[in-house]
């Protein structure tokens, strides 16, 4: 069993297709790569009667973490403390560490500039106003601290949406609670990429190799229509002996190798078992 | 009130980041600018148990539209017209409809091709194999039909996951439908770019100017962390009436540009009130 993440990106930015959710693609690769199953992504706007049910129908889902990404800025639009204070039914309250990180950052701020950034202004000190039963996480790069909430075996972590920022977060407090968390699990994966044959030809290989090799999650990836197709067939797995998965992944590529070398010609393949 | 559309994306590769979920942006940008909603993106994994009930609870809200994306292929993999059909508690079957759109496609590739395309193969077949309560709509593209259930008041459709057949069945089929239904709702935005000035600046002047002009939604969008500022405020509206739209917009703009003008100074402005 792998430990599992869902993810929560908000942002009306995300449903209006201005933005691309850059953050959630980066989120799923780097839990994944960890060992984490990312179960679900779900997007929603900033607006607190809107989101604040699928923040508590994600932990009634009781994954062992939920990460959240944007709305913890300055300004009107950025609601994620409050959404998530509404979630878990408790009050915001300027919490005196955050505060703390706060004021660093616009002293510092203030330190290289000519103005006066230093003023704690609301705007300011509302970066700091965090949910009662959260603690603040350090932002190495920007202004607004992250949040994290321990709460009936689930771990809740709310990230900036500034890519920077929330990957520097990431990295720094989120990244090793994953990876002990997950233990040793690793995720292991191989492609092979085939040209001129068809996925539906595939197909019926793709499934004799699933089944021969439990635990090998098979995915073809067509690059265009089926008029000219150029395949990317990907094989997974995620395991906690290195040497095993290695072992598993080269069986079952092997596997389908011979199987479509037995019902086409070996120019189809256009690059064969790139080493993970 | 404007019409709601929830998008659900399926596949495993986007929760394990190995693709960028750009269907979804697309499809975000493209209902948005007809008038219509997106209230939500979430994205499943290829597993029927996990992913049905998520179809099941996007119908409980009764959005007037409900997209989903991928998994209508060939492939073990493809497994969105099984997870519909569980969602409805109805049984998959081979539509006559669906199969001629399928056998033409193969007989059209088998013709340019030296080898056998056209034959119906179980994998080709299951492509036509779609929920008893859905019809099926044709892929200009590629070889799997889209498909359409009317349902209680909510309209779903299951597009597939190559973004080109996606873009294209969009196009021909689902944007009339989310026009008809907006009437001549339609989304109009503007943008100012601003440098050297915080977020947290701006924060009380974006609050006024929300508070000023009911309907106009701004939100600000930095670029980088607050240490080097680069922003862009972002105002937006869904309306029927493009004039009134326009007046709306270019009033909050006005008044914002006013607003930060008098705690500031106007070098801040890199790029004034692109025209829409």
């Amino acid at each position: 069993m792998t430990q599992e993440m869902e993810i929560i990106s908000v942002g009306n930015e995300l449903l209006i297709g201005k933005v691309l959710n850059t953050n959630a693609e980066w989120l799923s690769k780097h839990a994944t790569n960890l060992g984490i199953t990312v179960k679900r992504v779900t997007v929603v706007p900033d607006d607190v009667d809107e989101s604040a049910p699928v923040i508590r129908e994600t932990l009634n889902r009781k994954p062992q973490f939920v990460v959240t990404t944007g709305g913890l800025g300055p300004t009107y639009d950025d609601k994620t403390l409050e959404i998530i204070a509404k979630a878990f039914r408790c009050k915001l309250a300027v919490n005196h560490a955050a505060l703390e990180m706060v004021k660093k950052k616009y002293q510092t701020y203030a330190s290289k500039k000519g103005r006066n950034y230093a003023e704690l202004t609301p705007s300011r000190v509302k970066m700091a106003t965090i949910p009662e039963n959260s603690k603040p996480i350090p932002n190495p790069v920007g202004a607004a601290p992250a949040i994290q909430i321990d709460t009936n075996g689930t771990i809740l972590i709310a990230l900036p949406g500034v890519p920077r920022e929330m990957e520097a977060i990431f990295e720094e407090n989120v990244a090793p609670l994953l990876k002990s968390a997950s233990r040793d699990n690793r995720f292991y994966e191989d492609s092979l990429y085939l040209d001129g044959i068809m996925e539906s030809e595939l197909a019926p290989l793709i499934e004799k190799v699933m089944q021969d090799n439990p635990g090998i999650y098979v995915k073809s990836h067509p690059k265009d229509a089926e008029k000219k197709p150029h395949l990317e067939i990907h094989f997974s797995l995620t395991l906690s002996d290195h040497e095993t998965a290695q072992e598993r992944i080269h069986k079952a590529v092997t596997q389908l190798t011979d199987l479509i070398k037995h019902v086409s010609s070996p120019s189809h393949f256009t690059k064969a078992n790139k080493a993970n």
